[in-house]
C-alpha cells in the first residue's frame, strides 16, 4: 500500500485533507479514487490505514493504526566525507534511508574533492531530503531521516552527540582488526545513538584519523575488501540491521 | 596499490608481459613509469607484488606472493530477478562484487518487466562481466566473480548447485520471522556455498515463492523495512560478510 508522511496530528476517525504533492502524486499520478486505501504517518511517528473520502480536494479519513514497527531499536547518524559526484551523495541518502539511518551527514573531508559553496549547500540539501523522502515511504518507514552539511569534521562531534562512535578505517582492516564494529554493535542498547564516519574517495587523512581516535571515536573495519566510499556506509547500515533486529 | 588480474601462471621471478588493455590503463591512463609497482593476481587466485620492467611491450616482474586474503570464507551465489532499468543490475553486480561474491545470476522472473532476448544476452552479460572485473580489482579481490543469466527459476537451482539456499521474502520479515537468515549463517562452514535469491520490482509471485520452498529453498526476511530491488542483495552481501568475517 502506498505510504505518505503527513505533517500533521489527528485521531482515528479524523479527517484529514492530503498537501498539494501528496494529492498530485496520489490522484493524478497513481489514479487513486474514492475508497481507495492509503497509509499515513502522522507527526507522532505512528502509521496509519486511511481511506480517500474525496478527491477534489483530497482528503482522508484515518480507520486505524498498524501496529508494525518500521524503525531500527537505535538511532544510526552517518558521517561522510562528501564524495566527488553529484551521484554518490544521493545514491548514499536514498539506499542508508530504505536500510534505517536517521541522520545523514555531509562534511568537506581533507580528500574531498568536491565542495559546496553556501549558496549550493541548500540547494543541494534541499534535493537531497526529497530523496530521503521519497525513500522513507517507498521503504514504508516511520522517520524521514534528515540531511545536513557541516563544514568541518571537528564540528560534527559537536554538534551530533552519539554513546557510540565509529570511523570505519581501511587500515584498521589491514592490522588483522576484525571485531571493533561487532563488539560495538554488542555494546548498543535500544534507544542510543550510533554515529559512524566514513572517508570520501581516498579515504581520511592520518590527522582526520587522529583527531578522531582524540576524541574517542572507534576505529573499525568493514572487512578484508577495499569498499568505495558510498559502499561502505550501506555495508555499516546493514550490519546494525543484521546485528540488532536479526540476530 | 593498483592492481590486475593476469590470465597466467608464474613463479615469483618470473617476467610477465601485460595484455593490452592492462598495459593501455597502468601506462597511458595511470602514467605508471619502468621501476612503478602494482599488484596482480594470476590464475592461482594468489595476489603478488610485481615491478614495471619495462613499458613497451609493458612487462612486470614478480617480487612476492601477499599473504592477504580478500575472499568471503564462502562462496556466495547471487540470483536476481532481472530488474526494469539497464542501471540496477549493473549497480549490484559492481557493489556485490565490492562485498565479495561469487557469481551473479540474473533471471527472468514472473513480474520482471524487462526481458533479454537470446540476441541481447551476450552483449549484456560482457558489459555485466566487465563491471565485474573493475570492481574486482578496485576492492582488490582475487577473484572476478562470473555473471550469468537464465530464463526459468527453476533452472537456476539445477544449473548452481548449493549447500545453503535462501531466498528473500518480504512476507515471512511480516509474519514476524527474524532469524532464518542468521540461522543459515551460523550454519555454513567455510568453503560452503550460499545461494540467495532476490525478486525484481514487485517481488516473486506466490507460484515462484512456492517452488523454491518445495525444493527446501529457505524464505528468509531481512529486516523489516522494505527494500528495493538492488538494495536487498547488497544487504544480503553485507549480512555474510558481517556474520562469517567479523564475527
Amino acid at each position: 500500500m502506498q505510504r505518505y508522511f503527513l505533517a500533521t496530528t489527528a485521531q482515528i476517525g479524523d479527517t484529514v485533507e492530503l498537501p498539494a504533492d501528496v494529492s498530485h502524486h496520489l490522484i493524478d499520478v497513481m489514479r487513486a479514487q474514492v475508497g481507495s486505501q492509503i497509509e499515513v504517518v502522522l507527526d507522532n511517528q505512528q502509521a496509519y490505514v486511511a481511506t480517500i473520502t474525496t478527491v477534489e480536494p483530497a482528503q482522508v479519513t484515518l480507520n486505524e493504526a498498524l501496529d508494525s514497527d518500521s524503525e531500527l531499536p537505535v538511532n544510526v547518524i552517518l558521517v561522510c566525507g562528501l564524495p566527488k559526484t553529484k551521484e554518490k551523495p544521493e545514491l548514499i541518502v536514498q539506499k542508508a534511508t530504505e536500510l534505517g539511518v536517521h541522520q545523514i551527514v555531509f562534511f568537506a573531508a581533507e580528500r574531498s574533492v568536491s565542495r559546496w559553496t553556501a549558496e549550493k549547500v541548500t540547494k543541494k540539501l534541499a534535493r537531497l531530503q526529497k530523496i530521503a523522502n521519497g525513500a522513507a515511504e517507498q521503504s514504508h518507514r516511520q522517520v524521514q531521516p534528515s540531511v545536513h552539511y557541516v563544514k568541518k569534521l571537528t564540528d560534527v562531534l559537536a554538534q551530533f552527540p552519539a554513546q557510540h562512535r565509529l570511523v570505519a578505517w581501511e587500515e584498521s582492516a589491514k592490522q588483522g582488526e576484525t571485531s571493533a564494529l561487532v563488539r560495538e554493535l554488542q555494546a548498543t542498547q535500544p534507544g542510543e545513538t550510533i554515529l559512524a564516519i566514513f572517508g570520501p574517495e581516498g579515504g581520511l587523512s592520518e590527522t582526520e584519523i587522529n583527531q578522531l581516535t582524540a576524541q574517542e571515536v572507534v576505529p573499525a573495519g568493514l572487512g578484508p575488501r577495499i569498499l568505495r566510499t558510498e559502499t561502505a556506509p550501506l555495508y555499516f547500515m546493514s550490519a546494525v540491521s543484521v546485528w540488532l533486529e536479526l540476530n
